[in-house]
């Protein structure tokens, strides 16, 4: 599955954290973008466990969704 | 208990969002200061609760110490 989230990161080290927790839980793929507050992740994990993992980041998650 | 850590912060975005998961945890009293990169945490909840939370945030915690 691929997801797609916008995440308000405001500087490279927003978007490390992002990269280590996604590293972390173990996603086939990442793409994080600090122009775009988008990060989108191909996984087999379900939906849900990818968001809670992000929000447990502190960052504020604006929107999300499956792209495919 | 009062415990202090070692947190690298680079922003702003960055404080907030430790300053966010340490809310939802529940904690008494805390203080984060980005310029000394330092979180000190008021809380009646163990150590390692609280080492995790921050760990969750996938910001990099250089030490930590029980304070008093």
């Amino acid at each position: 599955m691929k997801y797609s989230f916008n995440v308000v990161m405001t500087c490279d080290g927003c978007k490390n954290a992002i990269d280590r927790v996604l590293n972390r839980l173990g996603v086939e793929e990442k793409a994080i973008s600090l122009a775009a507050q988008e990060v989108t992740v191909t996984t087999d994990k379900p939906y849900d466990t990818v968001l809670q993992t992000i929000k447990k980041t502190g960052k504020e998650v604006r929107s999300g969704k499956t792209v495919e």
